[in-house]
């Protein structure tokens, strides 16, 4: 991964509000595997007090996409396709720890895996695969 | 559909810290049908200043999550077992609806499908199907 | 849907080894919606003797595809990329009546909803979700 | 895993009639890990003579089913409720592996990781998340 990269990743975070609302930061970022956190707070919960399954999902999204762009062409951007998510545990955590990992990474179509761990980084969240394409910078898909 | 089923959906649904970061606000309960809405604001943006697919799938989860819950036995909660999400058009809208309507109901698991549209309700810019589980209180699954 | 369109189909169809194994019908084709069948036999059964999830599933993937092909480009081929199926029933039934849906047309991707009923068409089996791709005739995704 | 779960498993195995049409067989079982594999007939050919998606994806729920299988209790049956499969690679390939494994094992639901790959074991076609439900012998999920 070249450092205009990394560049493109980090202001791209940066530009996406909703990290900023779950309070996520980029942890880590290397060719084909991006990690990002986010800490608990009242305003991320579901109805039992736990991480709501929407946050989980957000933070891995961001990171299978981050992933996914440490591998196309400098001057394409990705979009999320589809992905699927097992959530199997609840969100009980004081910490999300999300990475993504690029598990296929075609001409037009990267698949990534997605796992959502709690603070430790021992007990496995939620998985998900996503599918992101490389898009012109017109965003038609 | 009875009072106090709703009066638990009402009640659950301002319990969800997430739903008040979002501005979302439950439209309609019917039984097997919930639709959910809120309006764009930077704070829930990607890169490209729309709204991101970790919001519409949060706003989508919470509508098919409510619209199992019409279904369920009273003493009963539910929670989301996994869920698939196929992006059709950037969230590129002023206000996302999202209706969540179950299309199987067993006796454990309950099959929704949920669809995010512009507030202008023509356009559909995203479509899930979700496994939620009804549980006992103590929330094993 | 042209006449070429509806031919180039029929002559897929007919070169899938497997619909002639799970002894399918094409039944219908209009412009973005396909009807396949099959009967049930002891060569498609799962352990108690009904359905395999996997004939439903083989089912569904090629009414999806070739719905898919009724828009795409002729020069065109189409590939899965994936699909998500939930299995609603068991597959207890003396025929299986699969149809494939195109639910958003996009340049390069077609997402369809794959429905499978038993042979009154009244009981909804399993509902699948796909993305499909349109390639060049060299396959590359 | 007893000698019995195993004995239950390769019975269950024999009695898939669509594992008989696809010439498949039971290659590994231990505890939370199964591998079946199948040769290539023209029988089981999408239209470019590869394996059908259809093939991979039954594969990949046997495998899946049988590992969950492993670890249930005794008395207990196994359905599964819903699988996503993402196609790496085209099916060619002269002999298909497919792999289950389990991933997170609950009370009432199962997660598996399914893999296909091609006979060298080298190259990844497909992968698949599968949820999986023990259920009594009654069979209601």
């Amino acid at each position: 991964m070249t450092d205009d990269q990394l560049h493109r990743i980090t202001t791209s975070f940066g530009q996406q509000g909703l990290m900023r609302t779950l309070g996520a930061s980029l942890d880590h970022v290397e060719s084909g595997l991006v990690q990002l956190s986010c800490g608990f707070t009242d305003g991320l919960s579901q109805q039992n007090g736990f991480f709501h399954a929407g946050v989980m999902t957000s933070l891995a999204d961001s990171a299978c996409g981050y992933a996914a762009m440490t591998l196309v062409a400098p001057h394409m951007n990705v979009l999320t396709v589809e992905f699927k998510v097992n959530f199997l545990r609840p969100g009980r955590a004081e910490r999300l720890v999300a990475t993504g990992k690029v598990i296929h990474s075609g001409r037009t179509l990267t698949v990534c895996e997605g796992s959502v761990y709690d603070g430790s980084g021992q007990k496995l969240l939620a998985r998900m695969t996503a599918t992101i394409m490389a898009v012109e910078t017109d965003g038609r898909r």
